[in-house]
C-alpha cells in the first residue's frame, strides 16, 4: 500500500531551512509572509488493510521518520 | 493564502536520502518495498483569488523551489 508522510517542524520550533527560502522569494519579488520547510516521504509499505498500514506507519515516524519534540507528521494513504 | 507545495525527486532519479530512510527502515524490522523523500513546502502567500495564487506558486517553484530537471512538485492550496 502507498503512503505519503509529512513531517514539518512543529510551531515555534525554529526553522532556518525555511527563513533560507523565505528571504530568497522576497529577494526574488515575491510577496510572502511565511514559508515552512519540513520533508515529504513516500513509502510502499506491506500491511492488510488501511488500519494496520496506519499503524505501522505511526510506529515508523515514531521510531525514525519524525523527531517528536520539534516536529509533527501527517499520514495520507493511497487507498486506491 | 495558504498553500502547501510537495516537491519530489523524479522517478529515475537517483534519491540517497530515500534510500538511506528504507533501508534503516528495514533494520528496523518494517516490511516497506519503497521509500522516496522530497520537500513540503507550506506558504502563506499574499494574492486574489486562487488563479493568480496558483500561479505565482508555479512562478516560486520553476525559480526556486523545484529543479525541474530532477524534481516535480504539486501545488494545494488551502481555500477556506
Amino acid at each position: 500500500m502507498r503512503a505519503t508522510v509529512l513531517v514539518r517542524p512543529k510551531d515555534g520550533i525554529l526553522d532556518p531551512q525555511g527563513e533560507a527560502v523565505e528571504s530568497s522569494l522576497r529577494k526574488l519579488g515575491f510577496d510572502v509572509q511565511s514559508v515552512r520547510v519540513g520533508k515529504v516521504i513516500d513509502v510502499e509499505v506491506q500491511a492488510d488493510g488501511t488500519g494496520p498500514a496506519r499503524a505501522e506507519l505511526e510506529r515508523m515516524c515514531d521510531e525514525l521518520l519524525a523527531n517528536p519534540l520539534i516536529e509533527s507528521y501527517e499520514i495520507h494513504l493511497d487507498e486506491s
